[in-house]
């Protein structure tokens, strides 16, 4: 079923909800879900519902017409977005196929909802399991000699092929930060520690130093600082004494998996809205 | 802070939420939360709102009062709550202490909003533990030979106190149906299992020779059919080869302490919405 | 690194260890792991050693011929296996792609230690995924017209491959009596639910119609009673009266994943013992 | 059921678990449980045994003059212990009362099993509660200029109760380092965050702004780095961006509650085996 979905934050006041659902009633809109946000502490509200298309008059631009004014009276950051527009989604990645392997499964089963104009990597390892899958595989090499040329090259790709979103499925090289900036809250990453423990390079290696009884993973937007960004979804699993790092690693993956595939599903469903480097995940 | 919590199940269809927001704008309701649910396969619509109190010119009368066409309009099923109007919650409890302890002392230390008239129990084992805490305990014993005198002075006990609630902590005893009708959705049990596995008596002991893998605890209303209730809250715990029958003993009561007490606490807060034999919990 | 594992179940006594780590001790055997299990209930004891091969002057029948004495003396139930005889695992499919397609990754990335020799469908939806890693794909139907024909081309195919195991990864067919005899503790079955709730078809609706608050999945031998074999692992999921049986579906499939992938791996390190339909797993 | 246990902790080596073994199975020992670890990274071994008392013709100081050979022979750092002997466990505590009437509650209804000679708390409130059930209560206010004077108060205190373990119930005061050594691996904290995350003071706080989606609690044993002690146990509970501060505070308690006192249980039943600022339990 189509929907259009309309993901809203404004500084919180009386009427909001009223004006919204109101114009939404007035032209007939057929509401399948909704949730609002409340944030006492900063003042904000939040706001998604998804309205089936059929039910509406208008296309996207014309949605955008009707709503201008009341997006202006209430000082709103907004969008509306169409399910029919799958969104366009750059998956990035390094030798390890784990994360990979599961959202290429994940989009062939149908259970991600994008397209996948491509995959670039700096290595040349998983060509093949992404070419299975009827998908161009780019190889752009991040040497420390090349950095700045691969990144170029990077960033001319991900420009000509509309991507909507990037992300890192254990992409293993830091993005520069303009490429952040361009890609701001659309650079989804899954860190492989459960932040802000074990910032950095060799989460597990930290993790079994320190002897924590569970270890995790973090799926954020990426920000200019290191691991540092907005945390779409976290999860853990226990580990003992008896996981020597290379179980963590084991273990890990899993989460991994878990967790970036959720987190990804949330921001191509429009349910992440990120207001002081914090989100609210409308699931 | 008071709020009122207004609770609405209804058929679903356009305008639902329109009406009812524009009904709170227009009273200049502040809104400190709101949750909706559409239910596509029953066709059924549920809300829940909690309504800064001294935003509203109204008590809960004339709440009422001016909310009643609205309600009519839609054929809602719906109630207005005071927060600041505690629920009277009557406690059943037999020997084993975890439960009643646990909801005690959530109780004592301000957790658990809402009045206890009284501790009812059918053994005496408890009293001490209970007076200590300012409240009377009420010892009615349920022999075969004299169940239903039993049964008749407790439904004289419950109405007398106008309790709103009834809550079976580990009380080991099958109320009569007379009394499951007149608290309808008001008798909330612990059943210590996860439902629908495990229905009955000694379920620890089904669960060990089953040998499964987990074990758990469910929150029910009570009805007639015995542990077949709407579900409120369920939990589990794993266990191993490792544990015998007393341990998972043990390692339930935690999961059957949690599970009650959130339970409880969404039943006080007017977040339970039962329809089908099913809920919509709003947490 | 190569070991031999070591497992032994026999009636619980004392000085069973002590021989035990003696003769492996007098055989300069280097234990790499142990894991002891006395279970108090029925009298039995369960062990499992994995000792360094290098570290031995036998290999796996010098071990037999040696340890033979011993085994006699304590009634044991034992084997020995090598680690460097790589299980032969066939993996039995239908349309539904998800179990499959993890098993396969994980065999494939090197997590999980066995070969697999062909993959068996009563669909042919699957078989290019299979084929791109290199595995043989049989296209059996299981018409209800031809259905011991069927069986009796799959009991051949599986004679043929000598399978060690058999891996159902939502086959979605019951198995005749006669393989899952053939094949007993041998047969490893996914079921989409935390048994012994819904046992049968279709359990997430079972789930939905029950309003549970769990969904579950259950990795078990198959034995001739439907979904009542021994347990191997379990684990659930959180649902909620937002989730329709199509998003049950969908949270299920990763639990089912997880949950297949440990079980398997836990068979194929001979860490499961059965006794009296329950497992000891050492994990 | 009396039990001995014998806890050992050595540099590994081929024929340890044979030695023990024989010890054990010629006087007839009837190992009820026994749980092994080889660590592959520091090259020790750990290793418990719990024997039936009855079935040995030792008191504890006839087992300990018979085992040293061994012990000596494996450089062994071991310790025997008496189930019946019942541990002394002081609870220290300041406002909060969810730990510490967690812990009495476990202690009165027999779940947990040491003696608690009393309890010290730096706060007057918590009296009734622990005087209720008849344990001493001394209030020792810990007031910046008399500091010393408390903390020498204080150790005073738990020398003359032959304090086995001190347990700090949510203290919020930092323990001088001379206690800390005096009681080394035997002063057990809650920490209410995951660790190696949010160190020091108001965690739920740190944990809101950084905007985790699950938080935490740890129990460790106190070493005079702050937090930093070896980590027996830790749990987690999601939370969203619908908790405030004040919900995580709420929902934290529960995790605390159930991680303290499940860290105080491995503890007192001699599970926890420390080396190299980590913590080895055979739970």
């Amino acid at each position: 079923m189509r929907t259009f979905r309309l993901v809203i934050a404004c500084p919180d006041g009386i009427g909001i909800v009223a004006k919204v659902s109101n114009f939404l009633a007035t032209y007939n809109g057929w509401i399948t879900e909704a949730s609002h946000h409340s944030d006492s502490h900063s003042g904000w509200f939040f706001m998604r519902h998804e309205i089936r298309a059929d039910s509406l008059p208008f296309d996207l631009d014309g949605f955008r017409q009707a709503f201008t004014p009341i997006a202006k009276e209430f000082s709103m950051e907004w969008r509306i977005t169409d399910s029919a527009c799958r969104k366009r989604v750059i998956l990035m990645a390094s030798r390890e196929s784990h994360c990979l392997a599961d959202l290429l499964h994940r989009w062939h089963s149908g259970e991600l909802e994008c397209d996948i104009p491509c995959v670039i990597a700096n290595h040349d390892e998983l060509r093949s399991m992404v070419e299975w899958h009827g998908i161009p595989y780019f190889h752009i090499p991040v040497e420390p000699a090349c950095k700045s040329e691969a990144f170029a090259a990077i960033t001319r790709l991900v420009r000509e092929q509309s991507a909507d979103a990037i992300v890192l499925a254990r992409y293993m090289q830091i993005l520069p930060a303009t490429l952040c900036q361009e890609f701001a809250q659309r650079v989804i990453n899954i860190h492989h520690s459960f932040l802000p423990s074990f910032v950095g390079a060799k989460p597990y290696h930290q993790a079994s130093l320190r002897g924590v009884k569970l270890i995790g993973a973090t799926c954020h937007y990426v920000t200019q600082e290191l691991d540092a960004g907005p945390i779409i979804e976290q999860d853990v699993v226990r580990v003992s004494h008896r996981d020597r790092i290379e179980d963590m690693v084991r273990l890990g993956k899993d989460v991994e998996k878990m967790v970036l595939s959720r987190g990804l599903r949330y921001h191509l469903e429009d349910r992440v809205l990120v207001h002081d480097n914090k989100t609210v995940v409308f699931d």
